[in-house]
């Protein structure tokens, strides 16, 4: 390792630091208008953090990015691990003397927009606390969006290298353009939280609820200022909303920039949303069809309650306002598999993605017809672009990688002494970033504070390792990588 | 159609029949001896499916083989569908009184070596029932064999194309090679259920137990002449006989045939053999240590009963000694994977197959390496042979398939009512063919005749589905196939 990368990797995480820092005035601000004591935590929080932040950048200043593409593997990995250690100070130092495991729990939950929490009695939290924890959100979904729209694709990791044309340059060049689609990127994002602010207002929402639903449903993060989240409304006008935001949400957010660009070229015919849209469409009516059907609920209730939580669970978001796995084994046997799916490529929202399913779908139906004629040359296209064998690899690698890491890991945590069904859904939903799991001890109905420490390091490792897209963290592991 | 495929595909079914209908005078030929009014049973359904057999061979008699490899998808298919049917008679006509759900579920359990039963009461059954129940096994392993080495490999289906270069010829002439490789894989296939069978003997079984073992260990069928199965003996001795011919079973047959002939090639070194042994071993020294470490047994019946299950799971063989499924969730989910990986090609093991584990595992390490150095070109290598793209395509689409199908028929089976682990883990072991399930409901201490008629017929299609390597069915299913 190169001195000058080293160089570089510590002046990035320095400058993000001093980001992070920025964002703790926020909640500072806020606990200071209502009083709250917790005020003085995010304001030593920040300090600390923008101290240590700005030695690191000013000490490690740097003009040049080093060449290559080899140091971004290293560089993504270590700011998801720095920048969560840091932005565990607020919650550790808080009033509410949480477990250190647990706080880092919540903070990773948090960055990754996951939306698991260990907190029980959210309604009565300090508003700063409530707020940072959606800023977390928030601020973890803009480092998720340009590192799926730049960094990823740029490191060919899963398939990305699909989307390279549409966002990023080649190698060697990353950095400026990545400032400049950062700022078309901020754009949209920051557009469309407000909207969703201002929608979920005038739905029923407190100002502050809805500041703190709209930054947490932008991100598909979902943690929430109740515990018993979007529930605590009973409001088809708030769940309504919600449902629109989530689906948007987990669409690609260059989509929306391209709208405004060229509003023709981008209509909902892009391959990837349609396949959302559908997969969305196809799981409500499943799981409306099985409630109605199968378990007598009234049409109006059971499309209700299916079409928000089939929402929120394959964005990734993780709302919740029943307690969809007591739906009995079909229902939790569909949003299992939907932990899987998730959203779009250049959203917030994890998983396989859409896109891959699509392809291995494709490649499958292929497969079938060269097995009847072998010399048949199908080429298999996506988007506009022909899927080459590399390409496929990297997919076909990506699907077996993720379901081998999620084996392995569900093992682990069945052997903390979880039962199959707890461990099987939340290390599904962890490494998906979704949110809750099934079953009474780690389903929508309740929090994590219930499993043991080495369970939630483990979910811990799940989460980094999903928002990592496996293959980012598994690449540095090679020998390859350090010769 | 041609009218030249449906005579021919006729005509081999109905020699089919007649063989079947031969296999059925044994049985009779037991009651008889033992006084049993069953013998009566057998007889009939032996005329019944001779006469259908040679009818059917007599009307459609051709000396040509239809040109093309086509045809054979749908000639797998017809003969699974057809010689079930026809072997359900015995136990339809039975003294039992069994329900037809049953007779057909226990049926295609036994032709296509799965050995999930739903007859209680073993230890009273008839011995012409008894032995009746082994040969379906063993005459399925034939067939399973016989499709393995010969027919998968011309159809290419799901990278088996990689063993056709030592064991079939290239389409077109199929069938004269199939009988010459038929009469090796036999020869080698009774020798080594006759030694088996004088092995149990030795080790304490009657010999009326021991030739029914052995026909259903070395087919990892998995029936057994009591409810308690292998763990009725409690014996060292028998369960180390049986744990070395499961292992034996599930390694390709030809590999036997291969000693014989040039003892010196055909060493333990054959990389999917190694990968079978590895994974046994890795597998019971996982279970031991947590059965020893975590649960507090005594070592050596922790490294005792691990052996025995994960052996018995592994191979596809599906005997119990103990209810491994009550081992805590960890060794649960261990035993829920091992449904998943399976035995090798031209075995009579099912599942995903150890070769193609083997090749995706390189194809990531190979994967992770062009990532890194995308103008890499690394190749593929499996058993001195490289794997070339489309191989890896038709390799990665069966995976694919296998995990899709799995959900929906997982799906479907929770639709039934069943609970989430009693339905994932019945899907799992059918389609992987290994026996039983896990749980109290489905799991080895019990027998799957608790569960509802729809959830026993989808297990029977799962059976199916895995044992035509999916493709083979698929394949028949698209419009292409017709065209």
């Amino acid at each position: 390792m190169l001195r000058a990368n080293i160089q570089f990797i510590l002046y990035v995480n320095g400058i993000l630091l001093c980001l992070l820092a920025m964002l703790m005035i926020l909640p500072a601000l806020v606990d200071l208008a209502f009083d709250n004591p917790d005020a003085m935590v995010f304001a030593v929080s920040a300090l600390l953090t923008f101290t240590f932040g700005a030695l690191l950048a000013i000490a490690n200043k740097t003009d040049k990015v080093p060449p290559g593409r080899t140091l971004f593997y290293l560089l993504t990995v270590s700011i998801w691990l720095i920048v969560s250690i840091f932005a565990s100070i607020p919650l550790a130092l808080s009033s509410l003397s949480i477990d250190i495991v647990d706080v880092y729990f919540e903070t990773v939950s948090g960055l990754t927009t996951t939306g698991s929490t260990i907190l029980i009695g959210l309604d009565h939290l300090p508003p700063g606390l409530l707020l940072w924890r959606s800023l977390l959100q928030w601020f973890g979904g803009i480092g998720i969006v340009v590192m799926a729209m730049v960094v990823l694709p740029a490191l060919r990791v899963g398939g990305m290298q699909l989307f390279r044309t549409e966002s990023s340059d080649i190698s060697g060049k990353i950095l400026p353009r990545a400032r400049q689609i950062a700022t078309v990127m901020a754009a949209a994002y920051v557009s469309l939280t407000l909207i969703c602010a201002i929608a979920l207002h005038i739905a029923g929402m407190s100002a502050f609820d809805a500041i703190n639903h709209a930054l947490t449903t932008l991100s598909t993060g979902g943690f929430s200022t109740h515990d018993a989240s979007i529930g605590d409304y009973d409001s088809v006008a708030i769940e309504t909303v919600t449902i629109v935001f989530m689906a948007l949400a987990a669409m690609p957010i260059i989509f929306f920039a391209r709208i405004v660009i060229e509003p023709r070229a981008a209509s909902f015919r892009d391959e990837q949303v349609r396949g959302l849209l559908m997969t969305l469409l196809a799981a409500i009516l499943l799981v409306t069809a099985w409630n109605f059907l199968f378990r007598g609920v009234p049409l109006a209730d059971a499309l209700r309650d299916s079409a928000f939580s089939v929402t929120a669970v394959l964005t990734g978001t993780g709302y919740s306002t029943v307690d969809f796995s007591a739906w009995g084994s079909f229902a939790a046997g569909v949003f299992f598999f939907l932990f899987f799916i998730g959203g779009c490529a250049g959203s917030t929202a994890g998983g396989i993605k859409i896109f891959r399913w699509q392809i291995m779908l494709r490649a499958v139906a292929n497969q079938l017809r060269t097995t009847l004629s072998p010399n048949r040359i199908v080429i298999l296209r996506y988007r506009g672009q022909s899927v080459d064998p590399p390409m496929r690899n990297s997919i076909n690698s990506f699907f077996f990688l993720y379901l081998l890491t999620y084996a392995g890991l569900s093992l682990a945590v069945m052997a903390t002494g979880l039962d199959f069904v707890s461990a099987a859904s939340a290390v599904a939903q962890a490494i998906g970033n979704v949110g809750p799991g099934l079953g009474p001890l780690v389903g929508p109905a309740t929090t994590f504070a219930g499993i043991p420490d080495s369970a939630k390091l483990l979910l811990v490792l799940s989460m980094l390792l999903g928002r990592l897209e496996l293959i980012t963290l598994y690449v540095i592991l090679t020998r390859d990588y350090w010769d």
